[in-house]
């Protein structure tokens, strides 16, 4: 029992790929953007303003008052899966309530997912330039990173993802977001997804497709996602921030049955069970029949919004600039000359314009160049007046650049 | 593009880790345990028909129409954060907001905290029988686990651990519940805390306390937390979900002030942030001033219930069951002659006489015989006279053996 008598408290010895982890950029720019001085277009935030707060909080009000138990750990709620199956025939896919698995929210889902999948030091596959909550679920795993291009107009370079398995690659997934990609806003041709999910078949590779922005379609004819194509292959990732609200913290799996025993142990081992509160609450809200006609006006806003961007863009932006119009999401992905360093313009941006967005290299995997030209603009958590005057005040830094 | 044009579906390459995973035996309670003719003394769960229902309602309409913000991804609420530290103060903590951080509930905190503090394949050191959920956690870590025995009037054998330390095992962490020790419902005494503290400062090796029943204390004289005795080497959870409600789906933990950025990689790489709603929803109901009399009325009913409980082993059970009083949680840890398995008798309590407990051998490290003749009773989520019912039940059929 003796003391070490030290003066200095020492440090507590973190795993090793904790050492080096910092605060994530994004974790930065929320706080940046949380003040009321800078406009921000950094993150992927869908409109408060356009939250049915007042329907939610009469759902809220009825479910708390209904029982006690709502506030009890409860089984994951049925009634929100038998919705989850109506609004996934809606997307153009056919599944049962035996292969809805409920999570807080896309993040969560694919966290466990990828727990489930990937082994320690194993190997997966993606793109040059993905979401980052994506990296970050893979960093304990310390993996091996098997990366392929993306094209602007079509998505993922399948012929490089066949590449890559013909030549003996066996990564234990494959992570994709399908349709409004985070952070190139493309999303994937119908040709690429049945090539993509014969793919999977043949290799016998899963696909962990990420659909948080499919429900916000902008065009005619919205594109079936892979799990339409396929049961066995792809677990897809579905979740109500985007479409309802963020702080629900309610979101979905649909995978194969076989996988929904092995899920809950991870869930368990996660946070015990999602909040049957939220659950029933959004339960109530959908089968009050809210749903349809709320999508239909984000929808038209949004659409509005991306819009009043591009034609911001057109405006303000030198004509060198380059981007596709996105037909889903909440994102532009706009490419400047190859001389310019966003990562530097961004510093720019906030101290002499008070504008946020967020540097394409902030995507690329393992630290890499890709993106190192291009931003990452959020279109959805502005007003038509903020786009306009913080487009205007970017394109004057570019300008001077 | 070749078909494999196979009939029947592969199945998914699982992690080596998950590949023998099922169900947990917690998951398979809680759904027999739903089932509304079963008695169950089985699962950890509050009385729901002590949720201050009312009190949330109202706190929950206000902040929902107070800002759409609410809804809205966030920063972790200051506020609340403010209030934990106020909180903490009564059981002995000294601490600061920039030193608490904000989780989903208990097990979420742990799950984050063995995330950054174990390797893959590294070890850690905890009793013999211990919390499911943390075991759990380590599956995917595959770990090396030290144990040590419980001594079930004073805790963990300190004199055990530090015969592993001075022998040069170096765990990366000690996991423990301190109070109201789940399934061994005994509270550690404090010479052994303050042991256990020297040797942590000693070693160098970090504690994870798991307090979720620390407030839930029935004695004159509750004994301060680890993380009271030392800031440096405990990591203090804690949790809303028995004081408040479990779906509310809040904790929060105490940590070196080092740790709070790396916290919140992990938790955003888990599930992106905690709801904002739930947390202002808690932070108003405790400005309000309501959780004293709701503790003391917790407080109260729970020490009457465990009470009962007591009289009716002492009036149904055979003479020679024994266990000690709990001064804290929810449980009775029970252990009968060692003939008795109590994982068979749960099928016949179950089929015969419609009751459910947990058997003890549940809760050993790897499967071990530990706790084969023991059950864990649940007394909190019970009526006073299905305690009197359920023990008389169990004691009939132990009776018969």
């Amino acid at each position: 029992m003796a003391s070490p008598g030290q003066t200095q408290p020492a440090m507590l010895n973190l795993a090793r790929w904790a050492q080096g982890t910092t605060q994530s950029a994004l974790q930065d720019m929320l706080a940046i953007a949380a003040q009321p001085e800078i406009l921000s277009f950094a993150l992927g935030l869908p409109a408060a303003e356009l939250f049915p707060n007042q329907a939610l909080s009469v759902a809220a009000a009825r479910v708390l008052t209904e029982s006690s138990l709502v506030l009890q750990y409860q089984p994951a709620l049925k009634a929100l899966k038998a919705e989850i199956v109506t609004l996934m025939a809606e997307r153009g896919v056919s599944c049962g309530p035996e292969q809805v698995f409920l999570t807080v929210g896309a993040q969560q889902g694919m966290n466990l997912l990828v727990h489930l999948l990937l082994e320690h030091g194993g190997s997966v596959l993606t793109e040059e330039l993905v979401y980052t909550g994506f990296q970050q679920v893979l960093l304990p795993f310390q993996p091996r990173i098997h990366t392929v291009p993306t094209d602007l107009k079509t998505g993922i370079d399948v012929a490089a993802v066949e590449r890559l398995l013909a030549s003996g690659v066996r990564p234990a997934l494959i992570y994709i977001v399908t349709d409004g990609h985070n952070p190139l806003s493309v999303s994937l041709s119908l040709e690429k997804r049945l090539w993509l999910v014969e793919l999977a078949q043949q290799y016998h590779v899963p696909i962990i497709e990420d659909d948080a922005y499919g429900f916000l379609h902008y065009g005619e004819n919205a594109i079936p996602p892979l799990r339409a194509l396929d049961p066995n292959w792809v677990c897809y990732v579905g979740s109500f921030s985007k479409i309802l609200a963020p702080a629900l913290r309610a979101g979905w799996l649909v995978v194969p049955e076989a996988l929904m025993a092995k899920l809950s142990v991870v869930k368990e081992s996660s946070d015990i069970n999602t909040t049957t509160f939220a659950q029933r609450t959004i339960a109530s809200y959908l089968t009050s029949g809210y749903l349809p006609s709320h999508l239909k006006r984000l929808r038209a806003e949004y659409k509005h919004r991306r819009d009043v961007m591009q034609q911001a863009l057109r405006s303000y932006f030198p004509a060198v600039a380059r981007w596709q119009q996105p037909c889903n999401g909440l994102f532009l992905w706009v490419e400047l000359p190859e001389t310019v360093d966003t990562t530097a313009l961004l510093q720019l941006a906030i101290e002499r314009e008070q504008v946020a967005f967020i540097p394409g290299q902030a995507f690329a995997i393992d630290g890499g160049a890709q993106g190192r030209n291009a931003m990452r603009l959020n279109f959805s958590n502005c007003s038509l007046e903020q786009i306009e005057t913080g487009i205007a005040r970017l394109g004057r830094l570019i300008g001077q650049l």
